[in-house]
């Protein structure tokens, strides 16, 4: 019983970090606009592999899967907004390219 | 029966995309040492709550969630490792600034 208890806190918490750790990435993204180091490749590959997660979330009902990666996908679509913008203005040569 | 077969389908393509995610990043920042506009604070705390996934995979034996973080682990410890490199020379004055 004990280790059920520890393996769902132990769930918990890794739910809550890796979804709350999108919330500083898409702050200094909105904040910077500089989304330069960021992999447009990862984020479009990431932002479908949560999206994937919701559904399977809501097929299962499972609420805390369905809540963590509802959260997570508006992070992460937050990211990948910003970085698509950058990467056409900068084909565009509109701005001056930060590569 | 359906459900169940698609809902794991879904899970698998899920599980795989976000962590197949992590390569572009970790593949970019290896050849480009550039970590400008990633947050640290993200890859800290992502880090550890995909060491958490990990240990929840292996409390309940779950054979998909211990390899799909295993897998992730190591590719955001590299994207961490070369922010943290990053970091840590620009307080130093090492390098030009990349901020």
């Amino acid at each position: 019983m004990k280790v059920i208890i520890m393996a769902d806190f132990i769930g918990g918490l890794a739910a809550f970090l890796t979804t709350a750790s999108f919330l500083p990435q898409a702050i200094l993204v909105l904040r910077t606009r500089n989304t330069e180091g960021l992999s447009l490749i990862m984020y479009a590959m990431f932002t479908a592999g949560i999206t994937c997660w919701l559904a399977y979330g809501l097929m299962i009902g499972s609420l805390p899967i369905t809540i963590a990666n509802a959260i997570t996908i508006v992070l992460a679509s937050i990211i990948l907004t910003i970085k698509i913008r950058n990467t056409v203005a900068v084909r565009r040569g509109q701005r001056e390219p930060l590569i």
